[in-house]
């Protein structure tokens, strides 16, 4: 019976790579459905993701893709299969509801197995889905012991990703580092404009005409990992601070729910600080 | 000496096409530069364009490419280069100035050979640009004289593409058909909507919160050839017909001389009605 | 004490209107918060929406406003306070959704009494926000005899609007009559494009590279009601039909929840089949 | 005879400003087209724009509506007609040459006095319009000299606004001073984000997946004046600086010329660091 893979590869470019790969594909009888190829020609690394159809050992598909490839090149071939994702958030729902609905009606790529959040106020409405809530809450407690906790909790759950669905604290670098490239947030802003605090209330005191959503995977860096998506939407002078804010939220949850779909659909590599997104 | 080319591939869709394409392509000692693939799952058709560095026997490596793809394939394999355009107009400046423009300041992957009018009233400014301009006018003579004499005049350009920058004449089959998949019409609203004349005093009486534009190969039906761009801008109430125009020029100008770009650097296939974009 | 009132006027244009209003406004000692006019110039309508704060008598000033006015203006004051809506759908959940999400958490100036629908399946989500659920099932039934249920249900609500959330039935002229510039509709398209069945399709399969939807409000021609927002989002040869509609929800819910609320804030006239709309 | 009149009018606001103020237009039997308010609630400041016609004395209309509103209240009223621009550039044509065309076809509201640049390689393509064109170079002379020479030239021609159609160099306080809100600039990139030089190289580094343009009034602040327009356009990973630089030049132009558009129909207050935009 035929399954479907997705194909994963990056590696230094050198002259020859779709050749040697589709060689390999091709012995092993897969059927290419979609096939996308990326150069980044700054630092001259190629990109390849592969939808494919075949009933091949993929062992033994993995072991000959690594004798035609550069000694270090990432390999990466799944099943297409629904992701596991696990949520942060603090206070505001319009990120969360939405991805609780996507899940719940089918329509997301991944099962959300737990929400965590360092306020109890959102507690009510994750219930609804029978989903389990974590109230980890920040008072009379270090920041350390904070993630601590918080570590527990997702490591329990061995999630693909860790969204963060407007989740207000800052990572440390530690639990960062865990799960490299694995973090997505919602960046409440165009970056890098309005970066930190505030945005909204920046972005009204500047008197803007466009604002802007940003999903990044996050790095020890402060707004500054990898941007998956970004999308505007007009403002305009008889908008408060507080009414921007409510246009943010459609914009925001817009582009985080469709970043974290390519995400989990395998269509996004990282490559330094940036993304190459085949959607 | 290297030189850059496009290879433009398309062919029913078989198992190993890639493979068999870029072992080709490695055999020949040229280097991909940037590859691209689709499949339409409809009529399993197979698309491929590749920008290829490489100093080989163009000759010679069609003939390798013709042994390995099916019988009916379609193969053009071309050196990166300008191609040559004819321009019709009719009274409207927007869309001729601004591919006049992008070519003087060299922006613009073509030559503009000639501009052609059913109206004089655009003669002085294309003169500026010291390129012949044809005053063809369709008074007293039959379309059929008309459309002779302007496909007099084009012939003798040989052009790669005609564009038609706000000509308003709609052209006969015979006269589309002498030049298939090769004229480019910049419709005046969204396709499908709003077919025929007077688009934005249709728009206006609809009372829409959007208008666009929509540039397309010409075939034989009125306003449904293969659709290469689209783009749509806001407006409200407070516009009225004319100023609905004024905004629908500007998006019509931008949609042509982007449609037009992509089509210059061949990222355009036409597959039936459809276009595929690698853009 | 100070209360909030949204006074809307609407009748012949003719000198000195604004004038003869704000002297009635300011001898009752209103303040005028937010002002918009608009005259439409075809018709020689006159239209003004005024946000007010003071405490007089508003009895008084609505018959001081008609002294003052055209016999046939219409004018409407109220308190500004959430309206009652029930909702309509088939078997789509994403719009019903996005405005239950966006009622239970307080940001849409609406209270949901109910919803309607000719399938059971989303019965079980709507119970998480309980909210009445009505399945009135049309198989086995006439037309009129399901419309007469579906009324007698809304009657018992008595709501201000009645939103059509992707209900895939076209109501007859007597149920529209009896709720005229009430019902509030989104169309999965951007109108008047693809008109009728199966919208994704039919942009599919003309390859069109923009996709849109429209609210607009309901009269007794399908799809031709006085359109109150649109909106556009970019597709590609990729996504095939099932996509394009997944795409479409996305703008779907945005447009008609964004219309709803401007109208649910009083800020959309109807003028013939056009809407003045004050945002 | 009827005459068009455009009435700025701004102050602290206060009870009863808009019946004080079209209860003079009454009396001066001034038609009222078009009209406009706003009150910022944040400083309480009144803002009202109106198209009149009529033909009554403009200096008695002016002195009526001094006596009824507050002392220090700018009241500016101005027959409908052309402005006068004066442009400057540096070695860019794409936004010179957008205004060059609309002026030339008569679709902006202005007359092009002249076109002054610190290189001479525009001067070609200017001279083609049959308007002045004046090579300033910045070398071997202090910025102080360069621009006393700028100046010199401005003056003769006492234009209405200086726009800024890409002119690279930072003008002196001294110089902004001079012309307090009314000189428009066009910044390469999305404001606030991307200060400074290189905007898209700066953009391709960060890997952002959205690029905009931003016109906006100079204040002695650089990149910091109120903004009057901004707009975007998506870009991806396949897209190098340059290439971005070159979808920036579309967005630019569209921004510079529409933003300018509202300012020469004197739709735009300054208020502050913001703009109010009567659109």
């Amino acid at each position: 019976m035929e399954e479907i893979f997705t194909l994963l590869i990056d590696c230094n470019d050198e002259k020859g790579l779709i050749y040697k790969i589709t060689s390999v594909l091709f012995l092993h009888q897969f059927n290419i459905i979609r096939n996308d190829e990326y150069v980044s020609q700054e630092d001259k690394h190629f990109f390849m993701r592969s939808e494919l159809s075949g009933q091949s050992n993929t062992e033994e598909l993995m072991s000959e893709l690594k004798k035609v490839l550069p000694v270090n090149a990432n390999i990466r071939l799944s099943k297409k299969q629904k992701k596991n994702i696990v949520i942060l958030v603090t206070k505001e729902h319009h990120c969360l509801s939405e991805l609780l609905i996507r899940a719940y009606f089918n329509e997301l790529n991944a099962n959300i197995l737990a929400v965590i959040s360092n306020y109890d106020s959102l507690n009510e409405y994750v219930e609804k889905y029978n989903i389990p809530f974590h109230f980890v809450s920040h008072k009379d407690v270090s920041r350390t012991e904070h993630e601590t906790e918080i570590l527990k909790i997702i490591s329990r759950y061995s999630p693909d990703y860790i969204v963060l669905a407007k989740y207000m604290r800052i990572l440390s670098s530690d639990f960062i580092r865990q799960y490299e490239n694995k973090i997505i947030n919602i960046h409440h802003s165009f970056l890098p404009a309005f970066i930190g605090a505030n945005p909204y209330r920046q972005a009204f005191e500047r008197g803007v005409k466009i604002i802007g959503a940003t999903a990044h995977f996050v790095n020890d860096q402060l707004d500054e990992g990898p941007i998956i998506s970004q999308n505007t939407i007009a403002v305009d002078h008889k908008q408060d601070a507080i009414q921007m804010a409510l246009s943010g939220k459609d914009i925001e949850k817009y582009v985080l729910s469709n970043a974290l779909q390519i995400v989990l659909d395998d269509k996004v590599f990282v490559n330094g600080n940036k993304t190459i997104v085949f959607d």
